[in-house]
């Protein structure tokens, strides 16, 4: 679903009164089915009622959608006059009692309508859609904030690493799992069932977790590679006709995928769980493995580059960088040897100061960088022409990353990152970052 | 566990100070993996430390567990003074953004270490015995309540119908998952694994609701006789040696027990929703079952019957009547003919009265009563000598009851007695009650 | 596997000494292996033997397989001598004992080489690759008959319907088994994944025979469509775009493809079995379904057509069949609809007289009509353009037949066909091949 | 089921002449429904015609189980006049295709019967009952041979390795299979629940084949108990309330009890592959587990003990063994010291000479010895009052036997014994076996 879009449709068909009137007329039937199943009668009909609004919900009318967020947002809110009351008791008198009470008028209805609503069969997976559609529309709704806050707030509970299930996903998996799979990779898009195959063979693994409410939906997957040295480019890994290698012999494992499948879990994160029990998983299965690393891309970097462009101007060795990286815009620059060859001496320093040194807000520019160091990674390699796809040209001229992940040292280099947020690198990507002009002293921030 | 004796003896056993020393140091370890747990570093070292953190408290020695809960209720509730800010802002400015901010300040930070220990294998179980033991020392302890608030409000979360599931047990079933029927049944006891074969026999149904991260554990039970018409007596579905029946014959379906398994899920109801979906598949694989109905006891009448003594001896009638149940202290007088039928003329109209009108606060004084009428079963029949067991005699002097689910009434009778706090009675039963004296003008209440 | 082209590289390649030598020496190993496994010894050493025979086998290199059968047919047969004076005991005195004796003498000691080589893990499998190939070189080789038979006998037990499942293939399917339904697929070839997923959509029903010891094979599938009313044209069934229909509004249930996936099970029958079973399983499912048949081609039709021109011929009616026929030489012709409607005013009472009448050793000559004749459906009705595909052209001129299976008739319908080999059909079909010109007295066989 | 008695009292009941006619009545019908099953058409019928005769089977009175059994040994065995044809052609011309012919003349149709009452739901299970009955009157009946052998036949191709599953069982497994082992356990008597859950404790393991038309029903199950050395006596395995040990440090696995379950399957024989491959298993999970080895009584020794008595009083040594083993016959002679030790003294070289010399058509009297070493075990240690039950004392003189499985030399130890039948056992046994008066000149047989 392509939520802007689809909300600027939903906008424009409210114009007409008639379908206006409409879809409120729905959405306030639903409201109000939603209002029963709060009620003391609503947890007694339990299921019953809770299914007949879900199934309200689900034939709602696109362009009701609107007012129904609406509703929501005004009518199972706390009730201001009640909770100031509350507000003014606490502060009066903070003791365990007026403390449980403010805690429970604190808590919009409206949560406690959604742990309602999931009691019918469907209930958790048409929630996780509800916010995916309401988060497609915060942007343009600040109003709704308070939804999407209670949505959250359940979801953290809920999907909790407790009652996830790590499952192995290969070919032995149902159909209905796995082309989810295709649809959802985001990294390195699988182009079919072949490809998918594949990334399943006995040189793979490939591990998601599930939630026992949404059985056939991976929340979050990711693919490994078996190999022998860490792997310094992409392309080989994806190719369908490459040759099964024996896992037997493997001492690498290389994390050249992972992907977020639920937009209606943002902020839920499973990630760093994820790569850490995958790693234990390979441990058990294959001791020779010593090596866990990622083979990731930089998305931002080329935006970043741009944004330097100035900085870089501010010295001759900057300006000679920004001529000779003028080949980038060459078609196919890199298939000449020359060009490469030149455009590789300037960029590969660049990206590594990027990498270890672009920050926001004191955290790395990059979000995978983000991602990887926060969770005790440590960057460990650039490799040039790493990925040649256009998607790859495009965003990380051709470069990834090997995140290495040393299950002795996670902690320490999260605690690190945490505290300091000081980047870990090896010794070789932190020298490379000094080349860089921009480490220079007429060109530092 | 026996825990108020369990308490005792910890209370006991803390007056030597060298082990209230090791106690409280204990605790305190245990306190400070919690806070790191909490802390953002455990988020990411995550289900490690999560593991480690259970381990400890698995391993605190039991009268060490006071220091614990006055650390866990004194050091992990919300901060009084930011809560306290929070609430003036919110007092002042009652917008979404200060009522996201209150609501986050108002949970207390113990939610949040419930939910990372919870990360853990067998966390879930963990904090469900937590609770336990928590409630068996909350008498003495009402500075805990805030614990037992936070437990219960994440429980109801967790335990959501939605993430349920609905099993049906049989001789097929685990034996570590029947070995808790025999130890968890609450209302006719199984005396062992041949009392069990008979109840799950083919002419019986069994089922429970699992949550997922407890797979072994059942969270309550039903049990149920396919019979031919309502039953009027217990001790015949409880005879090992009685004959298994055809179900394709049978008419009506008598749910003779019902037992809520966990301690620590206290307040957190699974009844309602298991009676109407046993009710649900009974209809599906028994198409000629036309009744559902209980056999229940009246577990408080005999203690309110002592209590209306002087109430009764306020009438002649009355007192004939008190003079006839004296025979109620006789070892045995059921046994013989002219006893027991002088007993039954006298005590049934009194039955009838205490279901239909003892009422405590507006609801029925009888807790099986306000449970099932709660449900929207309405009292049908009362059954002489209708179990006999010495528990069955002490405590509701023979009586059964029959509370029948007719699918389409429940939710009107439901309404009803939510509503008007109306007792649906049959009408033989209500004609019952206005026989007993304590229904006469001078016996009116 | 091209079975004779494979064997005739195998006889190619064995022409070179050399070579010839290293598979004699290769199969002598393997056959040593056997010689092994049926020692006494061989018994208890049991599974690790049979392991390594197995292996052995898998190694062999292609063109040694016609040594290994050559010596699996002169080794591992009943010894002649002690056979023959075990034929003169029992005609000599035919008591049980002589019997047992024969018995025991007249199996092939592959037999119990077989069975042991079953112990090892994939045993089963094996030995079923190993008949498929085998019986691709039978008609070379005759003197295989043995290891043959041998072969069919074991898997005519081992593949006992008792031992059989039947499991709905689904999109809940593991894909292992599913990219097999793709590959075996033998009636309307299945293009790729979209294909198969749309004929496991909610109107269709797929069903498969497994057996234990070969969890990721089906041995038969069978593809039905959940219609309204009896489909008369296969495309509209396989037109991957279709909108998938309520099952729930079907009346007919409509069989379009069965296939047979284990060329190594050949003549061991499972056909019959899983049409009736599937029939009632729908029936369970789908109590409005009122009419179960199939929609099948009429395979040698064309074949058959060409071989009666000189029938046709004798009679004035037939020559003018034989004239508006050559039409179907021209490309396209059915797609005009002149052509169409003159050509089927004369094929089709020809197809349901081919189909009535046309018989081979007292069978009717069309094997799909054999097949379901002989299970006891009925010709039901003959289908104009019903598949237009190339291959349905050219094999079936486009006709298409619906055998309606009865469920109450078809024990009726087949003791009539086996008794009597008489040809149950509907009127409509009966009246038909009457009006075909070789029906008529001069053109009658 | 006591089948002696229970054949005794049938023959008893058919004395009356109106039972015994209702008895072939009933036999006949059965008997006419196995001949249609028989028949081309039972083919098709299949499953439904194998359901009726499955069910007449069962409710066949057990007085006409005579009747049942002569009609099928007289019925369905092969035509003489033709097999003798069959024979003749054979002897006359030995090929291919009249071996083919005569393989399949001489199989009895009882065979295929008994694969077509197969493939109804139950017809495993029905058949190995059916055999069970046969075994146990077989005696009486020598003329039912034939149709012994033909289930033996079958059941040695359907109960192949191949197909047989090896189950752990704990107590996860069902409840319905547990009380299997409770009811089958022949070694050491399994007195309830509680005694079968010590036995499944962590340190302990079971294992069991299954089959998968009988998932309820093991074929055979063994006992392991883990420990630290030998064991040496077998009542503190059995020890209810023993502590549970960590299996994690245990050095040794105990096979201290293996049963057959299926009296229907005798002969068919698992134990061999069941032993070496629970070895596998354990030697996957317990690394550091070096010995396996049996705890085994010796079933038959003091029977032996008494046969051998004349041989005894043949020498002086002898006659003083003789007078000091009357003590055997006093009750508790082996709780007062002296009197054990003297006993001890001499019945321990005596055992040994048993179990190493004393054999019967070459192979060793006793069947544990015979079974263990055929497998390639070597006989270790003799346990002085090791069993002290009563079954123990009568049996074994509460002697047991540690039989060792040392895989690298289990074949060596099979070869050694199939073909000189030779007795491997450990020099210290040897040596005990040569102390024996038996073994001395004038006492050597």
């Amino acid at each position: 679903m392509d939520t802007p879009s689809f909300f600027k449709r939903i906008i424009r068909s409210v114009v007409d009164p008639d379908k206006r009137a409409r879809a409120d007329r729905k959405a306030r039937q639903l409201i109000a089915l939603c209002r029963s199943l709060l009620s003391e009668g609503g947890e007694v009909s339990g299921a019953a009622l809770a299914r007949e609004a879900l199934a309200a919900y689900h034939s709602l009318p696109e362009f009701a959608l609107l007012a129904f967020f609406d509703l929501l947002a005004s009518e199972f809110s706390p009730d201001p006059q009640e909770l100031t009351r509350a507000c003014q008791d606490y502060c009066a008198q903070p003791s365990p009692d007026s403390l449980i009470r403010l805690f429970h008028l604190v808590e919009p209805p409206r949560q406690e309508l959604f742990r309602r609503l999931n009691m019918a069969a469907g209930g958790t997976a048409a929630l996780v859609g509800m916010r995916e559609r309401l988060l497609g529309a915060l942007k343009a709704h600040p109003e709704w904030k308070g939804i999407d806050a209670d949505l959250e707030h359940l979801f953290s509970s809920w999907f909790n690493r407790g009652f996830l299930t790590l499952k192995r996903i290969d070919w032995h998996t149902p159909a209905i799992i796995l082309e989810k799979l295709i649809k959802y990779e985001a990294v390195h898009e699988i182009t079919g069932w072949r490809d998918l195959h594949r990334r399943l063979e006995a040189d793979r693994r490939c591990f998601a977790f599930f939630h026992p409410a949404l059985p056939d939906e991976p929340l979050i997957f990711i693919e490994v590679a078996l190999t022998r040295g860490m792997s310094a480019a992409v392309q080989p890994l994806l190719d369908l006709g490459s040759a099964v290698s024996d896992p037997q012999s493997a001492d690498t494992a290389i994390f050249y995928s992972i992907t977020n499948c639920q937009r209606g879990l943002r902020s839920i994160s499973f990630g760093n769980l994820l790569i850490k029990q995958v790693a234990q998983e390979l441990k058990q299965e294959f001791p020779r493995i010593r090596t866990y690393a990622t083979l990731s891309p930089v998305p931002a970097f080329r935006n970043w580059l741009a944004s330097v462009q100035e900085q870089l101007a501010a010295t001759a060795a900057g300006r000679t960088v920004t001529e000779e990286l003028k080949r980038l815009d060459e078609p196919e620059w890199f298939k000449r040897a020359d060009s490469a060859e030149r455009v590789q001496k300037h960029l590969v320093p660049l990206c590594a100061y990027y990498l270890v040194h672009a920050k926001s807000d004191g955290e790395p520019v990059d979000g995978v960088a983000r991602f990887h160091l926060g969770n005790g990674a440590r960057l460990e390699r650039l490799n040039w022409l790493a990925d040649i796809s256009k998607h790859g040209m495009q965003r990380s001229a051709g470069l990834m990353v090997n995140y290495q992940y040393r299950l002795d040292d996670v902690e320490n280099n999260h605690e690190v990152y945490v505290k300091e947020h000081r980047v870990v690198a090896s010794p070789k990507l932190k020298k490379l970052a000094r080349e860089c002009p921009l480490s220079q002293p007429a060109g530092k921030r």
